[in-house]
C-alpha cells in the first residue's frame, strides 16, 4: 500500500524528475581534463544542495583531487544501513564533430526505442545516481522520512581513476561504514531485463612513449637509415597479440585467469542477452575477441589488453614528410579472476622493453593505477530480495550477469571498508556511454527509480 | 677581376643581407595549413619588392592555390638564359614545445659549428633562395646589370605536394623557356663539401582512415568482442615491413628500383660523406634501413615507406577507456630508378585492403600525389663549370652526390618544359628542417652567395 503511494509519486513526478537531471547535465564535470575542475566542483555543489533539498545531511568534502559527496539520513532509524555510491564526474566528449547535439545541452528527444535523455553524462552516471536520488525525494514526500538509514557517498573522480578514493574511505572508515553497498553505475543484460551484477572485469592502466631520434627528422634525409617510432610503435603493438586466437601474446598474461563454470554459463546463455543487437548496434558481424569463447565470456569473463590512443608526428591538414621523434600510446587492460594488476603492469613493460630495436627508448607514465576484478556476495539475502522487487517493476525475471566493465569502488568497499556491494543499474549497451550522443532511455530512468523504490521496500519490509 | 669586386661587395653586404632574410623569415609562410594563407601571400609580395628593388620585372602570380612569383631580367642580353627556382613556403612548426625559441622570431645563435640563423624556413627553403637573389644583387650593384638573361621562378607550394605547379607551369610555357635551370634546395654531403645533387628520390604520399565500431565503444562494454581500429592499424602498419631484412614487405615493392653502379659508389664512398657523424647527431648509433647497404645507399638510391603521421582515440590528459571508431595514418614513400608512384600507390593499397579484418573499412584520402626520381643531365658543360665554381670557392673539389629528398620541379621542368635543372645547395644535415630549431649556417649563406656569384660568371664567361 505505502510502496504503491510512492510508486504513483514517482510517475506523477516524472516531469520535474527529469527537468532536474537535465539541470545537472548541463555542468560539464569532465574529471579527467584539468579545464574542467571548477565545473566538477559545481556539479558537486549542485548534489549537496539537491540531497538537502530532501532532508539529507549532505556536504561537500575536499580531497587533493576533485571533492566528495557524502550525505547521512535515518541515524538511529532501525533497520538496515545501505550506502549508495554513485560518481557525478563524466567523460571527455572528444570527438565533438560526431555529436548531433552540445553534449552539455541535454534534450529529451524520440528514437525507435522510444523517448530517451540525450547529453554526456545522461547515463554514464549522472542519470543512473538519480534514479536513487529521485526514489528517495518520492518516498520522503510521501512518507516524511526514508524507509532506513541511508549514507550517500558521490564520488567526482571515477572517469578519472578515482585517485582520492582510497585515501578518503582510509580516513573516513567510521562515518561510511554500513551494512551493504548500492551501487548504481551498470547497465542491464538485454532491453528491459533487469540485471544485478555477480563480477566486474578489473583494469589496469599504463601509458608510454616510444623515443627514435634526438628530434624530428626530415624523411628525404633520414628516410632509410631513420629509425621511425611510429613503426616501432606499431610492430609492438601489434605483438601484443596472437591474431590466429585472437589472444593476448603477452608471457603470462593469462595467469589468474579461470575458466567459468559450467552452471553459470548456462545462466548467462539464458539472460536474454541478444547478441546479435549487442554486435549489429555497432556494426559488428561477429565477435573480434579470444576465439573460442562466446561474446558473453568475451566481454564478461575475459581479460583484454586494448589500446585506447595512438598519436605520433603530423595530424593536420596536407602532409608533412617527418621521421617524428615520438610515437606515444595510452593502453588499458580488462582483468579478470586472480589476475594481479602490478604484476601484470611488469610482464607489459617487459614485453614492450624485450622488442624495443637498438637506438629506441621507452618511457613510461607512473600515474596510472590499476584494481583487480571483483565477485559479489550472493549469498547475502539483500540480493534475492532486490531480485524479487526488479522482477515485480520489469515483469521479467531479473538476471544475475557479468559486466565487463570496472568499477574498481566495489573493491575498496570490500578491501577498505569490509563492505559488501549489490549492483543494480538500468543503462542500455546503445547508450553510447564514453562516446558521443550518449543517451539514458527515459524508461531506464522512470523504472529505475521506481526500481530502487521497491527495492528499499523489499529490503526494509518488516 | 670585375668577379672578385662582386666577391669583395658581397662580403661587405653580408650583414645587411642577412637582415633581409630575417625580415622574409619573419613571414610564418606555412603552406599545408589553410590557417596561414595570408601569410604566404605576405611572403610572395615581400618576394616581388626584393626582386624589384634589384632592377627585376617581377610580379606574384595567382593561382588556384598560393601564388608564384615570377621575376624577369636581362631580355635581350646574350649568352645563356637560366631560370633559377627556390620556394617561399615553410614547413608546419608543431611540436612547437621543442623549440628553444618563437620560430618565427628568427636570431643569429652561436653554435660549435659557428653562428647559425635560427628560424623556420632559415635553411629551407628562404635562406637558401636568397643566396642566389643576394649575389645578383652585388652583380648588379657593381656592374649595374646582371651577366645573363634570368627568370626568376619562386613556389609556394612545395611544402604542401604543389598542386598548382603543373597548371601554371603548362599554362606558361612559352614565357619560362630558358637554357637551364638553376635549383637551390639541397644540401652539401658533409659540412664545407660543395655538392651538385646528381639524382633524387621520386615522393608518393597517401592517406588512409581504417574505420571499427560505428561509434567509439567503451572498453569496459565492448572489450573483447570488440574490434580496434588502433590494433588494426597497427598490425597493418607493422605488415608493411620485413623486420629481418629492414625491407618493405608490400608486394612489388621494388619494381623499378635498379642496383647503383660500381663506379658511382666508390665516388660516393669518397664524396666526404660523415656517416657517423650523419647518424649520431640525431641519435642513432647504427643505420636501421635496409640490411646489405651502406647508409649512403639506404638515403639515396633505396626506396622508403615511411609513416609520417598516426592517430586514434584519446591523447588528452589522463586515461580514456575508449574502443575509438577510427584510426588515421599518413604515409609517404620515396621513390628511385624507374618506381611508378600511380602503380605503387594501388600496390600499397591492395596490401591494406588485402589485411582487413572482417568489420573493418578503409578509406583513402584521393587529393595527395606522387612524382617519380629524377636524375640529372651531368653531360652538360654547366655541370663541369659549376663544379669548377664551388671547388674554387670552397677550397675543396665539389662532388656530384645523390639526394634522399624529393624536388618534383625538377622532374616537372623535364617534363613540361624540356627543361634541365642543375642542383646546388649549401644546407648542412643538422640545419634540422621540418624540424624544431631549423637553422642555416651563416657560413652556408655568406659563401653559398659567393658561390652563385663564381657560378654565374663560370657559366657566362667569354
Amino acid at each position: 500500500m505505502s510502496l504503491d503511494a510512492v510508486l504513483s509519486r514517482i510517475d506523477t513526478d516524472l516531469t520535474t524528475s527529469i527537468d532536474r537531471l537535465m539541470e545537472f547535465l548541463r555542468i560539464p564535470s569532465i574529471s579527467t581534463d584539468p579545464a574542467f575542475k571548477e565545473n566538477v566542483d559545481k556539479a558537486a555543489d549542485w548534489l549537496v544542495d539537491d540531497l538537502k533539498s530532501i532532508g539529507i545531511n549532505a556536504e561537500k568534502r575536499e580531497t587533493p583531487g576533485h571533492p566528495m559527496v557524502v550525505g547521512h539520513v535515518g541515524e538511529g532509524s532501525e533497520g538496515p544501513h545501505v550506502l549508495f555510491y554513485g560518481h557525478y564526474d563524466v567523460q571527455p566528449v572528444d570527438p565533438l564533430e560526431l555529436w548531433n547535439r552540445e553534449p552539455f545541452d541535454p534534450a529529451l528527444e524520440d528514437t525507435a526505442h522510444g523517448q530517451v535523455i540525450r547529453g554526456r553524462g545522461s547515463s554514464d552516471d549522472k542519470g543512473q545516481l538519480m534514479t536513487f536520488v529521485e526514489a528517495c525525494r518520492a518516498w520522503k514526500a510521501v512518507h516524511g522520512s526514508l524507509p532506513c538509514r541511508i549514507t550517500f557517498f558521490f564520488e567526482g573522480e571515477e572517469e578519472s581513476g578515482s585517485p582520492s578514493l582510497v585515501p578518503f574511505l582510509e580516513a573516513n572508515k567510521a562515518e561510511l561504514q554500513a551494512d551493504l553497498a548500492l551501487v548504481c553505475d551498470t547497465s542491464m543484460v538485454s532491453r528491459g531485463v533487469p540485471s544485478i551484477a555477480s563480477q566486474l572485469r578489473g583494469m589496469l592502466k599504463d601509458e608510454f612513449t616510444i623515443i627514435g631520434p634526438r628530434i624530428d627528422l626530415h624523411s628525404g634525409h633520414y628516410g632509410g637509415p631513420g629509425l621511425n617510432p611510429l613503426r616501432e610503435l606499431s610492430r609492438i603493438v601489434a605483438s601484443f597479440y596472437d591474431e590466429d586466437t585472437g589472444r593476448v601474446a603477452v608471457d603470462g598474461f593469462y595467469e589468474g585467469v579461470h575458466e567459468v563454470p559450467a552452471e553459470q554459463l548456462r545462466q548467462w546463455q539464458n539472460c536474454g542477452f541478444d547478441e546479435a543487437e549487442y554486435l549489429n548496434s555497432v556494426g559488428y558481424s561477429e565477435p573480434h575477441g579470444e576465439k573460442g569463447y562466446s561474446t558473453l565470456e568475451q566481454q564478461w569473463a575475459r581479460p583484454t589488453l586494448e589500446v585506447n590512443g595512438l598519436w605520433g608526428g603530423y595530424n593536420g591538414a596536407g602532409s608533412k614528410t617527418v621521421i617524428p621523434s615520438e610515437a606515444h600510446c595510452k593502453i588499458t587492460c580488462r582483468l579478470v579472476g586472480d589476475m594481479d594488476p602490478d604484476a601484470l603492469r611488469n610482464r607489459i613493460r617487459k614485453h614492450v622493453e624485450d622488442r624495443l630495436s637498438s637506438d629506441a627508448k621507452v618511457v613510461w607514465d607512473n600515474d596510472l593505477e590499476g584494481s583487480p576484478a571483483s565477485v559479489m556476495n550472493l549469498n547475502r539475502p539483500e540480493f534475492e530480495a532486490a531480485r524479487g522487487a526488479l522482477s515485480d517493476e520489469w515483469d521479467r525475471e531479473a538476471v544475475f550477469t557479468g559486466m565487463g566493465g570496472s568499477i574498481p569502488v566495489v573493491g575498496y568497499f570490500n578491501s577498505v571498508l569490509g563492505l559488501d556491494s549489490m549492483l543494480v543499474g538500468y543503462a542500455n549497451d546503445d547508450d553510447a556511454i564514453h562516446s558521443p550522443n550518449e543517451k539514458y532511455d527515459v524508461k531506464s530512468f522512470h523504472k529505475g527509480i521506481r526500481s530502487w523504490a521497491r527495492i528499499l521496500d523489499a529490503l526494509t519490509r518488516k
